[in-house]
């Protein structure tokens, strides 16, 4: 894409109405725009990191048997009444409507009732578990303060699965697998298992615990407790002597950490499934209940400890799987040779399949330097009268200092081994 | 993907609670589930039909400038007051809601306002002229009454994009380019040109008409007089001698048609912008108003009229582009021989990336044939004992009465071939 015909533009200042520091980098960076506190809407490169993401779970939850569907945002209040989750006083952070006749409507936060009610159409035999649907949808939280950027949304996207399985050891196998497959996103998107853990978190009524995936990070909201040997982890929170005893750890081997949770995997037992009246019937005909599990990870979340997690003083740092651009090029100066050579680059690299963004206005070097800078884009390309003379591009890496000349034949071939590694 | 692992299952009986032969058809089919009325749940299917009609429409927009955006669907109260659209006496189909704090949001039922708010941090000068940013985003409108199905949802799913001009005629440029990519996805959509009219409808404000994208169907809710030599429609609601005389008109030319409202386009004048403070400086440094206009087509309105305008008796008809699946592989049949060679052509089908569902469950003929019909796939194709013995393949239509028998070898071949009329 060519820079004039985007319509966003980078920011100097920080704004001023935003404390979160991966917001205000966003907001610069032209990333997002912030419509009140919590609530964010995304401008192009935004959209496009949020895609990334998307496209990124999606594929490993397909890979697992995942069936993607999008339930909607408007909630049935009859559906929470039978789980006991409408009240106000059950569930503290609801955002709800009414319909113009006066009857209340939810705007939904999470899925386990609707789904749960739908499948009453489609399971009613063993032969039709397990199932695992997910949707990647905008969930919607009143939360009382919203002060972490997209840390902490009032109005958030999300993936979040739900398992529905014939037996606790059916139901065991999936929540292994789906851990898995957790791991494997989040290292696809730039957090290696070195720094990945899945943490024991508390459980709710139906297990001891449910899984924490947390990352460690200097921006970390959370603690927790790592044995990196034995790759245990636990949060702070539901740590005591007991739970040390039960996982058989020894206080000397952890390490207290600072981490952002990045998932989280739960059991839910029969809870919804026998609220709402969904069985099956086994191989014997005797009617028997439905062991459920949800599974979640916060996409525009994920954005914003991205953003925050490899910041560095000149602004975002975007790991390639999801960047909105591969290559940020530059054409240094106006004259035709350069024109001309800046645009067949930005052509044969568009052809090659390599997302750019050419930065095709009359702006100073330094304002485009910044600006490929504070955007975060991978690679940086500068064509100049300089480089064409040895009929070169000078490639730069966001991550390193140096940059690099290579020959202007071969940018579309240098920069596809680049972006692999 | 195998429909074993697909979890929705067809249904023979009509949903007792559903008026709308579209949704009928689509909950039949197992493509969507009725959460409330005028309030619909995408299942797997028919989430992949979204996503098909939504790919053409970006592709579409994309073409002509367009730059995709994600606008929040919570809405600030004081934007909405600016241009005296929030009070319900102006605008009687808001769902609004509160924070906790008690602050009044709404939930968003078009996006002019934040858009619009947003820019500001973009456009100052003529220079940053034109931009047209759009979005595909679920839409809220508290309907009174929703007894069509998808055709006229409380929630539904909405391409909007929003033109930002320097001058008339810069906007009414950018307004017949849009009309020209309008065409493009309804022809890609399965809506020929010779079936599609713009069609003059009421202008409010700032023009005495806009322009309704109109589909001549025997489901029509709209009646339109159309002089189809020279192309020109005209909404009944709007019909006047004077409006005849100025469209230079002749009544004896004009057929009356029943059609569906598929899109539409509107000029907004500076209505908008001027109300929310964006101008920009010319390049005399004067001040200047921003013409804006916005283009609308209704994705999950999309989806209900091509169910219900191209079904037959037998159920769903899917135009190629934007089927599901474009095979229904059907295995007659459990011999080794008949499942290897039915494993075999799945395989097949996938490497040469044609969108396949096979139907791997033991249940009888009929049931399969009746299922490939309802769920509207352009292709069935059988193998069983018979069709091997000639190392053959039967492939039918949905469209056509009559069965084709192909080798097994060519089938990926023959497939890409017949898909692509």
């Amino acid at each position: 894409m060519r820079r004039s015909q985007l319509f966003v533009k980078t920011r100097r200042q920080t704004p001023a109405d935003e404390e979160a520091r991966n917001a205000r980098l966003l907001i610069r960076a032209g990333f997002i725009h912030k419509e009140m506190a919590g609530v964010y809407s995304y401008l192009p490169p935004g959209k496009m990191v949020l895609d990334n993401i998307k496209q990124i779970i999606r594929e490993e939850m397909n890979a697992i048997g995942g069936n993607e569907v999008l339930m909607s945002t408007l909630q049935n209040k009859e559906l929470w009444e039978a789980t006991n989750r409408w009240d106000d006083k059950e569930v503290d952070n609801w955002f709800k409507s009414r319909l113009v006749s006066g009857t209340e409507v939810g705007i939904g936060f999470t899925h386990e009732e609707p789904l749960t009610n739908a499948l009453k159409h489609f399971v009613s035999s063993y032969k039709d578990l397990p199932v695992y649907p997910y949707q990647i949808q905008t969930k919607f939280r009143n939360e009382l303060r919203a002060k972490s950027g997209l840390l902490r949304g009032r109005e958030f996207l999300m993936k979040d699965l739900y398992s529905y399985s014939r037996s606790q050891q059916e139901h065991d196998e999936f929540y292994e697998k789906i851990a898995g497959a957790y791991f494997k996103v989040f290292s696809r998107l730039g957090f290696s298992e070195s720094i990945t853990f899945r943490t024991f978190a508390s459980g709710g009524v139906f297990s001891q615990f449910s899984d924490e995936f947390q990352v460690l990070s200097h921006i970390g909201e959370d603690t927790i407790y790592v044995d990196k040997a034995k790759k245990i982890a636990v949060n702070k929170e539901v740590y005591s002597d007991e739970v040390q005893a039960k996982l058989g750890l020894n206080k000397s081997d952890l390490s207290e950490e600072q981490a952002v949770e990045v998932g989280n995997i739960f059991p839910l037992g029969s809870k919804y499934s026998d609220a709402l009246g969904l069985y099956f019937t086994d191989e014997n005909g005797h009617k028997q209940s439905i062991i459920m599990g949800c599974y979640g990870i916060g996409i525009s979340r994920l954005m914003g400890l991205l953003a925050e997690h490899f910041a560095d003083d000149k602004g975002l740092v975007w790991p390639v799987s999801i960047a909105p651009f591969k290559v940020y090029l530059i054409r240094l100066g106006s004259s035709p040779t350069v024109v001309e050579a800046a645009d067949s680059a930005y052509e044969q690299l568009t052809r090659a399949g390599v997302g750019v963004i050419y930065d095709d206005r009359d702006a100073s070097a330094g304002e485009m330097f910044a600006d490929a800078d504070l955007m975060g884009i991978p690679v940086r390309v500068v064509i100049s009268e300089k480089t064409l003379i040895s009929a070169s591009a000078e490639l730069k890496l966001r991550t390193s200092k140096e940059p690099q000349i290579v020959p202007a034949q071969a940018l579309a071939q240098t920069l596809e081994k680049q972006l692999q590694n």
